[in-house]
This record gives C-alpha cells, sequence and structure tokens, in this order.
C-alpha cells in the first residue's frame, strides 16, 4: 500500500487539525520528545512571528514568552495584575495583601524586612530555575532548610518543652541501633543475613548509633549538650538520651524526615533580596510583551487560532487574535472564564480544586539567633492549628528579621476553623510561644497570606483528590492532569499543574518548555503540510 | 584560732607567688570561676596599666590583647610572622607557602580564588566566634557542610561508581527500618516493649525508612531519581535500592555520619572573603599593640613578673618585660624556646606531639555545581590516600572555584607515604577523578598546606596520645593537659590546647577569656593583698 506516513498524518490533521496530527505522531513514536534539554535552552523552530498570546504573567507565563521571543515567535502575555509573577510575590515594606473578601492588609515594616508570600526556596536538583537564575544574573544566596539547632516540639511530650532536632534525631537514631543490635545478637536476623553480614551490621551498628562498646545506646554528643566545653576545666555535659518511648509519644517524626524530602534536601537556594527577583528579571527582559492590569475575560478558538478577550487597565474591553495561545491560568480562575474549550477539558477544570496555602509573617527581634543560636532552618509544633515556624536565611546576624509562624494547606488544617484573622495571628503567636517561650510577645505587624483568598489565584496548587492523582507511586495520568497536558486544538496548557513537581516554579517552567516544544513543532508540521501558520488577520 | 583567711592566703602568696595563692583559693573554693561569661564580654579587673607581654599573635593571642586592652591593661603581642592569625590563613593569589624544608609554593590564582588552609568553618554552637565576627563588623555567609548530593566512594563496592548521600544514606535507613520492623513483627523485642509501643514503633518504622505498607524497604524518592519528574508525561524514574549488604561492601558510615559531629552540624558559617578576616579584624582594632616578624627566643621568669627575649624585624635581640605573660604559642614551638617553666611544664611540653593535618586545594571550573548538581559540602573516599573533598560554598554559581581535594591528618593516613609534593598533588587528583570520572584533568593550579611543615607551627593541634586524652568520655584531664591549664608563676598559656575544644578557633578564644581571667583575679588579689601588680621597671 502507497499511504504514506505523509498522507497518512496530513488526514489525520485535515481531521482534527494539527494538534491531532502531532499526538498521532507522538503515539507512532515518529516525533518523539527530545530526551533531554539544555537546562534553560530551548531549540524551537524559528517562529517568524507566529503570533502566541499567553495567559497569566507567572512563572510558566513569563518563562513561555521568554524562550518564544528567543525564537522569534511575537508574544504578547495578558496579566491581571499590576506585576508579574503570580504566586512569585515578596512582600515589603508598604506592599498590599488584598483578598476576595475585601481584607486589604499593609505591610508596615523596615525597609530590609521581607517575606516570600509564595515560593521561597529553590533546590538544586531544580535546574531549569538555577539556570535562569544565572541566565538572568538574578544572585542566589543560600536557604537554609536543616538545621540540627531547630525546635521539634509537641505538648503531650516532654511537659511540652522543645527539643532539639539534634537531639531527637540522633537519639531515635541510638534506640533504633541499639534495638536492631540487640535482635542481631539475639540471633532473630539469621535468616536474613550470613554470618559475616552479622558481624558486618553490628559494627555499623555502633557507627551508625553512637552505641557504646556492648552496643547500648546511653548518650552521645551528636544529641548535643546541656554544657557546652569551655577551656581548662570547663567540662562539656552531655544530655541524657530522651527515651524511645517518650519519642514516640511525641511523635517528632514528619518534623525530623521533612529534610529528606526530594524537594528539601540541601543545598537550597533563595534569590538574595526575595524571590520576586526572578520575575523582575523576566519582566526586565521581556518589556511590553507582559501587558499588566489586563485580566483575561474569554477564551475562544479562530479556524487556524485563537481570539482572546481582556479587560485593558481602563477596564475597556479589548480583543487579541493569535495563531496560538499558551494558557498558563490558574485552573480556578479557568472554571470562571467563558471558554471553547473541548468537553473532556471543560470536565477537567469542573473536576479539579486547588489547596489553600497559607503563611503568617512577624517582624521581630532575631531571638532565635541571639538567643538559641538558631540560623535558618524549620521548626515544628506537632498539636494545634499552627504546625511550622519557619526562620529566615536572609541578612543572618541582622538585628531584626521576619519570621513566619505557620505556613500549611489552610484547608487542610484546623488553622481553617479559626474564626477571623486576628484569632489566626494569635494562634501564629501562640505556635512560636511553644518553641521560645517567652518570646511570643516579640513578634510583630503580622503579615496573613492565604492563596485561596487571592483574586486572580483562588488557591495555591492542586489539592489531592482522585480526580488528580500527586501520588508518584500511585501513577499521576489517572484523572483530570492527562487533560492539561494535551493541548486544546491551538491552546495549549501550561503552570506546575501541568508538570509532575506541583507547587514548584520548576515545574512551571518545565511545563513552559512542554508547550512551546510542542508548538514550536506544531509549525514545523504545518510548514511541512505547506500551510501557512502566520495569523492572517 | 585566728588565723584569718587572708593571712593564710597571705602567707601562700609569699610562700608560692601569687600563682600559688590564686590556686589555693580556687581549690578553697573562695575564688570560683565566673560560671558563665557574656559570649564575647569578660568583666575584667581594671588593668590600670599593668604590662602584660603576648606571645603569638594567632586567635588566642590577638583574642587576650582586645579583651585586656578594653580592661586597660598595656599589652604587646609578639607575632613571628608578618601577618596575624597563626593557624587562620587564607591562601589568595600571590600568597606564599613556605615550609621548613625550603618548599616555597606560590598561589598563581585568580584574584576571586582563596582558601582557608587552616580553620574554615564557623560551626553556630561556637558562639564565642561568631559574637567576635559581629562585634568586629565580619560578615558572614553559610558555609554548606552538608549536602545531600555530595558523593560517596569506594574502590571495592558498586564497582567504583560514586554514590550520592541521599541514597547511602536513606537506602541504609530504610534497610534499617525494614530489618527492625521484621523483628518487631517476629516479637523478637517483646520484653523491650509494651503492646502499644509495638504498634507505634511499627507506625514510626514506616515513616522514617519509607517503608512500604507490608514495611518492606523497595525504593525512596528520598534516595534521589534515576530520571527527574518533569511535565507532562515525564514521569521520575525512582532509584533501585542499594543492597544492605554492598553498603556493608562499601563502608561508608563515617563518611555519612560526619554531618551529625556536634561540631560539624547545620548550620554553620564562614567569613565572607576568606577566615582571615577575622584576624585582620582584630589587627585592625590592636594596630601596633601586635609587633610583627618578632620571634620569640627566650622566657624567663622574674620576680614579680617575666621577661622575654625576641628577633626584632631586622633581626636584633631585644628584650621586653612585663608583669604578666600569656603564652598562645604552639607547644611544639615550645619545646625550642629556652625558658624558666617548672619542671611539671617543661615535662608536659616534652611528652606532647602534634597532628599534622594538610589540605590541598586547586582552581579549577566548577564542574561539581555545573555537571552534578553539587553546591557545597563533602565528599568521600573511602580507599586510598585522600578521603575528603571538600566543595566552595564562596562564590557558589560562579565560573571558577577553589576546590579541596584532600583534607586530613597527614600523620594518621598514607598521604604522608608519598614520596614528594607531585605525588601529592596526583594522589588529590586522583581522589577527585574518582568522585568525578573525566574531571580530574580539569584541577589546576594545586596548592599543598602541611601545618607540621609551617614554621611557627610545627604542627597544626595536639595529637591523640596517651598524654593529652583527647576522648571527652575518658577524661581530659589525663596526662599533660592539666599542666597548661594552669599558671605557672606570672606565665599562663592559652591556645586551643588549654581548651576542651581542640583544633578550633572556639577552644582559643575561650582558653583566652579563661587566662585573660586568671590574669585579672591575680590583679585583684594582689591589690587586696596591698601588693603593687605594676611592674616597677
Amino acid at each position: 500500500m502507497s499511504f504514506s506516513r505523509r498522507d497518512f498524518l496530513m488526514r489525520v490533521g485535515q481531521a482534527g487539525g494539527f494538534g491531532a496530527a502531532f499526538i498521532t505522531m507522538q503515539h507512532l513514536g515518529l516525533m518523539p520528545m527530545p530526551e533531554a534539554l539544555a537546562e534553560t535552552g530551548l531549540e524551537l523552530a524559528a517562529g517568524g512571528g507566529t503570533k502566541v498570546v499567553i495567559l497569566g504573567g507567572g512563572i510558566a507565563g513569563l518563562v513561555a514568552a521568554y524562550e518564544m521571543g528567543k525564537a522569534g515567535y511575537s508574544c504578547t502575555v495578558l496579566e491581571a495584575r499590576k506585576r508579574p509573577g503570580g504566586r512569585n510575590f515578596t512582600v515589603r515594606n508598604s506592599t498590599k495583601i488584598e483578598f476576595t473578601d475585601g481584607t486589604v492588609q499593609t505591610a508596615n515594616w523596615d525597609d530590609s524586612s521581607y517575606f516570600n508570600a509564595g515560593p521561597a526556596r529553590l533546590p538544586s536538583i531544580h535546574k531549569t530555575m538555577l539556570g535562569y537564575c544565572k541566565e538572568l544574573g538574578v544572585p542566589l544566596e543560600v536557604e537554609v532548610n536543616t538545621s540540627r539547632s531547630s525546635l521539634l516540639q509537641n505538648d503531650d511530650a516532654f511537659g511540652g518543652k522543645a527539643i532539639e532536632q539534634r537531639q531527637a534525631i540522633n537519639d531515635t537514631r541510638g534506640h533504633v541501633s541499639e534495638l536492631l543490635a540487640k535482635c542481631i545478637q539475639s540471633n532473630a536476623l539469621d535468616q536474613q543475613m550470613t554470618k559475616e553480614d552479622h558481624e558486618r551490621m553490628l559494627a555499623f551498628l555502633k557507627i551508625y548509633g553512637d552505641l557504646q562498646p556492648d552496643y547500648s545506646y546511653t548518650d552521645s554528643e551528636r544529641s548535643g549538650v546541656d554544657k557546652l566545653p569551655g577551656a581548662g576545666p570547663d567540662d562539656e555535659v552531655l544530655r541524657a538520651p530522651l527515651a524511645m518511648h517518650s519519642l514516640l509519644d511525641a511523635d517528632f517524626w514528619q518534623g525530623m524526615m521533612y529534610e529528606e524530602i526530594f524537594d528539601m534536601q540541601a543545598t537550597m537556594f533563595q534569590p538574595v533580596g526575595g524571590m520576586d527577583r526572578i520575575p523582575y528579571a523576566f519582566a526586565a527582559k521581556l518589556g511590553d510583551i507582559v501587558q499588566y492590569g489586563c485580566p483575561v475575560k474569554e477564551i475562544r478558538k479562530t479556524t487556524n487560532g485563537v481570539k482572546v478577550s481582556y479587560a485593558d487597565p481602563s477596564g475597556a474591553v479589548k480583543m487579541i487574535e493569535a495563531d496560538y495561545c499558551i494558557c498558563a491560568l490558574p485552573i480556578t480562575i479557568l472554571k470562571n472564564i467563558p471558554n471553547d474549550f473541548s468537553p473532556r477539558v471543560k470536565q477537567a477544570i469542573a473536576e479539579v480544586g486547588y489547596d489553600h496555602a497559607y503563611k503568617v509573617a512577624w517582624e521581630s527581634r532575631r531571638f532565635w539567633e541571639q538567643d538559641y543560636n538558631l540560623y535558618g532552618g524549620l521548626g515544628f509544633v506537632v498539636k494545634g492549628p499552627v504546625n511550622m515556624l519557619w526562620y529566615p536565611s536572609a541578612k543572618i546576624f541582622s538585628e531584626n528579621g521576619v519570621l513566619i509562624a505557620g505556613y500549611g494547606v489552610e484547608n487542610q488544617s484546623d488553622f481553617a476553623k479559626l474564626p477571623d484573622i486576628q484569632a489566626k495571628f494569635e494562634a501564629s503567636r501562640a505556635a512560636a510561644e511553644k518553641l521560645h517561650p517567652g518570646h511570643g510577645h516579640e513578634l510583630k505587624n503580622p503579615m496573613y497570606m492565604n492563596w485561596g483568598m487571592m483574586p486572580y489565584n483562588l488557591g495555591s496548587w492542586v489539592g489531592a483528590a482522585p480526580n488528580f492523582v500527586r501520588n508518584r507511586r500511585a501513577g499521576y495520568y489517572d484523572g483530570a492532569y492527562k487533560e492539561f497536558i494535551q493541548p486544546d486544538d491551538r491552546i495549549f496548557f501550561s503552570g506546575d499543574h501541568c508538570s509532575r513537581i506541583i507547587g514548584w516554579q520548576e515545574g512551571a517552567a518545565l511545563a513552559s518548555h512542554r508547550a512551546t516544544r510542542m508548538i514550536s513543532e506544531h509549525v514545523k508540521m504545518a510548514r511541512l503540510a505547506g500551510s501557512t501558520t502566520t495569523h492572517d488577520a
């Protein structure tokens, strides 16, 4: 049969548009995705003025415009706010946080104070974002995500006294090592290991748990001291170990293992001066490609492209036509924008709900540094509505700093049940007081961020839900996710929700790399097919 | 009996000098050491011009002069070298390292390159040194001592392939948790725990080891991935876990547990631009109190003080008399200086030997950052003469940096057996090549430091020896240590070897706090006894 591949693809193209041909080609294995991209460099087909309208000026939208611009596409970014960055939002003196319910907070802070209300750390494995910081000249500094001096507290253990992580971590390992050594010595594991490994396991456990020669765990300098060593006769005084039974009561496990979460492992970074240095660096490169104060009102398909209505800063409704659309708006926002999406996409949009991440930030004397020798890192409070304290890595050793007392998913916690913002501030202060008794009163000028209450966001990220499985082992492909990662005719979705790295800028950037690559392939295909991809309006 | 305390003390003073009276008072409990000092603030008796000669311008000598100067003592520091700092020594472009055997190396480096040949990190528990950095205005930055991306390698395991710390650490914990869960499930520990704890231990181990519902350890994202997650269908690919048997072969334990050494725990710091910012900041405050190029030639006692001969920068022998001496020279150097020390001190000096710490530093493209996503931290090589790589925390993300390939105690390692400096460089390069195959050739312009070969040091710190027990559990007081922590008439010893924090600047600073405090008490006692403490020369 002389039915060629090209004939076949042309027919698919005619029947279902180039999106269908493109997907078909991928399924046929004719056009595999490039296996690996250079960290920040994409090779896109020359745009030749092909028009692309990009909805949303968060990291996804900015990355798409930046990369497509390099390749000669003619991009317009419609951004509802008067600033770039979306959830990448740094609060400084005089910054306003305005909620959907009309609540307005204005930071009345020192000029040196800031907090990253959205993303606040860059793991070293997030090569794409680190690459952009390098390319755009955004200086980075170490974000201290792990400190052995940080604290863990549970009202129901150790009389409510906060415990240093060094002690919880190393006493736990000591007990575990002692228990396992006992089992090995009593031959309980002889089925599992050779005689040689039996001996080697004991030798290993002695180092691992800092055990005594008889394999008992009695104490360890790793767990910290009651009195630091000094000069002359000033001996250090080791701590008595925490009992395993009490550690089980304390249930510090989630806090203790936080540092081992793949995305949370040292070394981590932050831009010097605030995370929003990144979107502002993109914005500086993009200039008037980004149109601020322009919320999207309607998304329509045309025969060979898209047509998007938006309000301009004066409130007047404008319309833009383009060959392609990259839709990098939150799914929550798409629920309320009239559109021509196909039924499968509309259904997916309807199914997905977002989490409402929150943070509470305070100005304070750095009592955690000055009185606790605690520099950066995370503290954990097991009981109560506020479970995490996050100490600043910026300007360590300066007099004052911004302490995050409360970071979590509000809709999954008791924090949501608190009646008003004042009660939330008091719960936040109370959590700080649990880790640092007598210091709660030093917290001043609080600012509360709840992404669920932010216009143009209405949520922080896709929530854990059966319709959008986030568990890696269960597989992401179940549910709505698969609808957002394929184009809807000339509309290509982007954002962290189109990646396996939900809630991180890296996911947003990679999703836009993929969307731009798909459009580029589409343009190539269309040229191959002799069609014009340049919008003729 | 009317024999008063003061009478008694006067008689002791007459018989044995004020040193004896002072020691006696301490033994009587009449003059306890102040329990805790403010981190960097000492309250000393007003010096009123009392003359103190301080031998050695390392951290101990500088701290002593700085604190005594504040209190009105008239200090002179004799420093053999033309720079302050002693072992606190930062090598930059054109810095010379000159060994006792005549070897001279000169750094031919970029102006942005440096390495700290002596101390290179400040743990957050070293409050005294952090306090001085604050007081003297020395800016600090985070020193990354722990990175989950850093590497561990053993020729005899995993085919010699380097393993990421995240994998070694988390696979080990996974296996340990699985094994212990098996023992608990088979009731091997029923004697050790209640039924309730039995259940709670299983729940804990599931989180601790990232175990499956059946308590098996099959894999964990904590251990890193073979393929990072991406956008669209780009799933991450988890690593197959390393087998416990192979981990036992690899014997990574010392490297894995390094981050838990009390002094090595995050958060750690370094001065921006080099550790020697600290001694230079002291030196700037002290001005001509520090006399450079003045090696000590002789230390003699006088009736009420000391007399020290030294060579001045022209080589002429000079003499200085003072009421007190703080001797902050290395013990190795004291061996060769004629002195009037009492027999117990001479004996102690003869007994003590020093370790010879070494470092090898190279300029290089930052391949560890650019090709390995490895930012700061320590890598470990189990087999061979060079066992540690230390990646720079300074100027992360810049093009080139200084890599330490080899840091250890030369006299305790096979590194000492290498025939010459060229062989040492090649061993150093080979260790880097083991962790980073194909990159050894990128190492350039090596500099080798061996503190055992440095004039005016002849060693890095007191070696582990029966005559100077360093093991905290065994007790420091055995052997020579106790001779250095008490004065010899008007001579008070200082340096890290007079502290429980050997090999750290903190120990040197605290030892000088103690020495200055002892002198201050001596001055007070002398005034109380109606004697003059001002040298009458």
